[in-house]
């Protein structure tokens, strides 16, 4: 799908926090080297709408995208939601997992992620399953962060089970000659004990799922008297390389912790609001000096500007109160600081301003957060070339489709 | 756009609770006169995808529509935002509402929505504004019923202010005389004094913004020592002719006059969301015995698979439990127990179950409430009538654009 230019006129652009009319965008080396005013021009490729930086996933499990719809029957947990997961964790080979992640990849790309950070737990068979994440990645276009996730223990101490033993290298010294320097995961600190944390001191980008249960939380301050953010800190691992996900259940010296470290902080709204997870304290980490970012998870959704605007309704279902964040800092964090700049890398994405959704609502910053889906996005520029346009969507549905079909032929899923 | 037929052949349909393939619906004058399995037959038209029966939007105002993206800047409340929608009302003239309410109800067409109930309270002047909604709903093919809304008092007993001026009749009984017979409304307990509500005893419908805000409980406290659900009760306006709107703060005494009295109760997730009203006891009403039906309100989004798994997605984020609500009992909220039956109206919504949100979901209920956005919508059949298809949305979009541009176009908003 891919189609390069050295350059792209916007109709209208996010530069340097305003909206800006007829902008000119120069390209090298999949990086910008200018940006100008300009008036439209026959050659020049006009993305019509209003662009933006990439945004950016900042955590996924591509294979959960076959949940989707698929786990909505009867009453249950997010506890008795992860055992449906484990059942397609199950099933999974490194080929129908290439076929599923190259699907689910290119349908982020197409909602407006121009990158992901991949956090990659079911190894086994390694390398296999780690290089099905990054060819189907390198197919799709899209920037791909693999994290390799440390999994050792189901639960404070209790060894990995049925399809757990999938996750597992065994101990985390394992996991660290197998992975190497790469980038790097803790599964979560039920996941790791804590006499083999040291292992990840020093380790950058780290990322850790954070207490996203309240249940989490009890059992480690059964088991180590101090609650996950606490045992991480105690642990030398909070800080700038560091990214917590979730952070959902947290008490004040836990916030103060993740602020004074520093230590980025991943939500993810639309799966936390469908795994019943509950409303994550966002805006106070964010004012105790967290950096935040989303990540669309489970992919129970694939919207990036469904996430960013779900950040604010959350706090307005918590507090009764509206505007805890401005449309600039929600688009400054699903970018994660992104600018159309001279240097940056080439990573754009165009949204209708006209729409059903869109159309009448001031074609700014307010546009994209507010009123905008992922249906909205009519190119994405990654690295200079145009990777997915809107017209490429029914062409994704069908490869996820095809995916999907493989994955459940069996109906052993409709059965349980 | 209205193209007719006298059969539609659906590839998959939700019929009496079930997912059916390849079923035969005959019509004639606008109801359902025959469903039967059949083959693809090469002269009836196919709708391709899941259809199920039309979706009601129980709550709107549709000059909201030009309030989208817009009402996003700075702190605020429920109380703010409502002077800014004031400001709209006060620009709007009869012939800017009929063009802005004939691109949003063609929105909603757009989106799946076959009827929609608008709760009218901008009058003045009459009958120039409620035939400018009329006349909307005439030429976008939407059903409508057009709720008159009684409103004489700003608050408890202080005078109308401002655009209010525009809402009010002066008194309830005034208000009778001009309206007559009609569907009616109460604003609220907060705009109708209570000794004129003996006026509205025995209308049907009769809709009332209900609790939206612990602000209205309070007043109405203070007012007349009792909640806003009891003084409906006390003054005979609760049954199964009345809809109460939000019904978010409330009492378990409340809850329980409300069911005893099979009330319905209408809410609005993406608006309570959006206007941070806070998270209602939906769950507990239907339990209690109240109908419970779902509408798009202020339009932050017009999407009536968003308000259905807002439903269940607010429980969860409040209980911290999944499964509130099946997927079919959802559908059956979201159309208020319509039926693909004989003898039903032949108002049929055929979503696309091949898109890169619903592929691979199970094309089933679950796809319907869980996966689809108003973008999946492809077919939108209203008494017989073909009244959009997916390739009517980009028009949609531009008559929408051109509604707000002139409302817009003195940028007063702007500089607020």
């Amino acid at each position: 799908m891919s189609r390069s230019s050295s350059s792209y006129l916007l109709e209208r652009a996010w530069v340097d926090g305003a909206v800006r009319d007829d902008v000119l965008v120069e390209i090298a080396d999949g990086r910008i080297t200018a940006v100008t005013p300009a008036a439209p021009a026959g050659d020049v490729p006009n993305l019509a709408g209003l662009t933006v930086p990439g945004l950016v996933n900042d955590h996924s499990h591509a294979f959960h995208r076959a949940l989707r719809g698929r786990t909505q029957r009867g009453r249950g947990t997010f506890w008795t939601w992860r055992e449906q997961m484990y059942a397609v964790a199950e099933r999974l080979t490194p080929d129908s997992y290439f076929v599923l992640a190259r699907a689910t990849f290119r349908e982020m790309v197409a909602a407006g992620y121009t990158s992901v950070s991949e956090f990659h737990y079911l190894h086994d068979p390694e390398p296999a399953t780690g290089e099905a994440l990054r060819h189907a990645a390198e197919e799709a276009g899209i920037r791909l962060t693999l994290l390799d996730a440390c999994y050792v223990s189901s639960g404070f101490g209790a060894p990995p089970e049925g399809v757990q033993r999938r996750f597992t290298d065994g101990t985390a010294q394992r996991w660290a000659e197998r992975v190497g320097d790469g980038p790097a995961a803790i599964h979560s600190v039920r996941a790791v004990p804590r006499d083999q944390l040291h292992v990840f001191r020093g380790r950058a980008p780290l990322h850790v799922h954070l207490s996203e249960q309240q249940q989490e939380n009890d059992a480690c301050l059964a088991a180590y008297g101090v609650t996950p953010t606490r045992l991480l800190h105690d642990e030398g691992l909070l800080g700038p390389g560091t990214t917590v996900v979730h952070a959902t259940h947290l008490t004040d010296d836990d916030i103060a912790l993740l602020g004074n470290t520093r230590t980025n902080v991943c939500i993810t709204p639309t799966t936390e609001r469908d795994l019943a997870d509950g409303i994550g304290p966002a805006r106070r980490l964010a004012d105790a000096g967290c950096p935040i970012s989303v990540g669309s998870d489970s992919h129970a959704v694939v919207d990036p500007f469904e996430e960013l605007r779900g950040l604010e309704m959350d706090e307005r279902l918590a507090t009764q109160e509206r505007g805890h964040w401005s449309a600039a800092e929600l688009l400054s964090i699903g970018t994660r600081g992104a600018r159309i700049a001279v240097g940056e890398p080439a990573d754009l994405v165009t949204i209708d301003t006209r729409s059903t959704r869109t159309a009448g609502t001031g074609s700014d910053e307010n546009t994209a957060v507010f009123a905008a889906t992922a249906a909205d996005v009519t190119h994405v520029v990654i690295g200079g070339s145009v990777v997915a346009t809107g017209d490429d969507r029914a062409e994704i549905g069908r490869e996820l489709e095809a995916a999907m079909e493989a994955l459940w032929e069996k109906a052993l899923w409709q059965a349980r």
